[in-house]
């Protein structure tokens, strides 16, 4: 059972239910959004976090784990270019932890808020067999702003806000502190345990004509662009993977190609976007300026399907290697 | 470690992270409320089931369980007086769940929302230990009909939507349908297994300016209203509790009081509010006529604190025996 094809079985069940005439945007992007006004677009997001499934307390702390779930909602609104507003926390407690776990875990759920702008605005305490994080976060956007994954059209530039295969080397990291030492595994491990959403980027581009579809990146580059592809109807050839030095390090340590290792990893919450090819080099002039930090170019969208990484003049086709949440922990790396 | 408690302190981590202007109410109603532009207040809620804690498969249905999952936030969304707008739902899926299991519970999801207005908006599909549906639901409420559970204040009369002891009496029926057979019985069951969260009689309410506070009865009338004495400030005397017929039955078959089984009674999602004692009588009448029902006098406010009932001229205190969600499920009947 794939996590893709249960989505699809549930949307054929909840769509027609109900089709608000406020919701502007349903099931199967990073948010869906609704119109609690003319002029307002809203944008809400949920995202769990299980122990043992996509943490462990001998890998983070709670604290860590904390800003993980409120990092991975904060992204899912930068995707559609929603400023941050608020978030409801539903925990899951299991009976051995004490009131000092609860704490440690809802202190990184604060940190991380606060950093995104984030409001913390209820919640729900319950028993539960692992600890479990579910979080809804509420953003808002220009009507005018938003972007989906869906505007994809061949031609389009293809970037990311930033190298990727950090949060892997991480986990790498975590799991195995002499992966890599000094300061490289100490950025490894500070992507891994406290990602940063790009709500401020994700904003400057929503708010960009020239961006037709934005997204985030949250399975891996080559599960994502694959979704990305498959909502515009259009394939996509690379010609560039930009791998974070971590990764870099990481990956040529188990000699394994640094470009596949990025691919691959998930949870580097950077944005992936389409670009319309005229605008591209002034869009990412000025992403550089306001950032400090490049604009990456990945390649491009094109005509078909599916996706292939074009290396010393031949074109490779790309698996889905990233993470699939719905699989078995067991079967992640 | 009392849920109230843990509470307590995670508000004292959370609220100095970010106290954003456009929260108008945060952790500690029903639902929280902010404001998307000038004229307009939104609610959200958030509430999580775990199987095995909250309910378990010998006991009803996965569609049920679905069902449940939204009418616990649908039923928030009344306390505040709010139209239910939009919900997300976070799934945690064992291994051993099949995409037909997924189905079936989504189905009751949306039946319920389709009931209650709620449209589903989004989702996150993620393996977990114990089937969990946590669910965040977003409604919409005109600022002059915003109700919470600290305007009550002593004089005024206290009222319930329904009468109580139902779903309470449904479990009963569930674990042995000895207990009640018959039409009883499967009005009982129905009230535990798909229960109505009261949207439309909180709308009218909330309309009501003669309506000082409102909530929902979620871990029954003797927990609920301990909250909403304690956010108010003030203590109540109860003279009467409406006490459904198929509780009666089931606590006369127990040889149990039956306001006692009724006062301890979660999850029968009625509404209590507190009203203007002149007003009463007037608006009674005016929801008996909208609703076909009585909204049943329960008491009233006043000073001091603590909840009594006076029963044959005599005041007995009534301790908290509803439901905290945060015990473990075996100290939960």
């Amino acid at each position: 059972v794939r996590e893709d094809d249960v989505v699809a079985a549930i949307r054929a069940i909840v769509e027609p239910a109900g089709a608000a005439k406020k919701l502007i945007l349903g099931i199967g992007d990073d948010a869906a959004l609704w119109q609690p006004s003319r002029s307002h677009r809203s944008a809400i997001t949920t995202d769990a976090l299980v122990e043992g499934v996509h943490f462990s307390r001998d890998l983070m702390s709670l604290y860590d784990a904390g800003w993980r779930a409120i990092a991975a909602n904060a992204s899912d609104l930068a995707a559609m270019g929603a400023r941050p507003v608020l978030a409801t926390v539903a925990l899951g407690v299991p009976l051995e932890a004490d009131e000092a776990a609860i704490v440690e875990l809802y202190r990184g759920i604060a940190a991380a808020a606060a950093t995104a702008g984030l409001t913390i605005a209820g919640g729900d305490l319950t028993r539960a067999p692992a600890l479990t994080i579910a979080i809804a976060a509420v953003g808002e956007v220009r009507a005018s702003n938003v972007k989906t994954r869906s505007g994809g059209r061949p031609g389009q530039v293809l970037a990311v806000t930033g190298a990727l295969g950090a949060a892997r080397a991480g986990l790498a990291v975590a799991r195995d502190p002499g992966a890599l030492s000094g300061e490289l595994g100490a950025a490894a491990l500070a992507a891994f345990r406290r990602p940063q959403a790009r709500c401020a980027e994700g904003q400057f581009l929503a708010a960009s004509r020239n961006v037709e579809a934005m997204m985030d990146l949250s399975d891996g580059l080559s599960t994502d662009l694959a979704r990305l592809c498959e909502a515009s109807g259009c394939g996509a050839l690379l010609s560039a993977v930009p791998v974070s030095e971590s990764a870099r390090a990481v990956a040529s340590g188990r000699s394994e190609d640094p470009e596949q290792f990025a691919l691959a990893g998930g949870e580097d919450f950077e944005l992936l976007v389409a670009v319309r090819p005229r605008a591209f080099d002034y869009l990412a002039g000025r992403f550089a300026l306001r950032f400090g930090r490049p604009l990456h170019r990945l390649g491009a969208l094109r005509e078909g399907s599916g996706i292939a990484f074009v290396r010393d003049g031949r074109e490779e086709p790309v698996a889905r290697t990233g993470w699939d949440h719905f699989e078995p922990a067991e079967a992640r790396a």
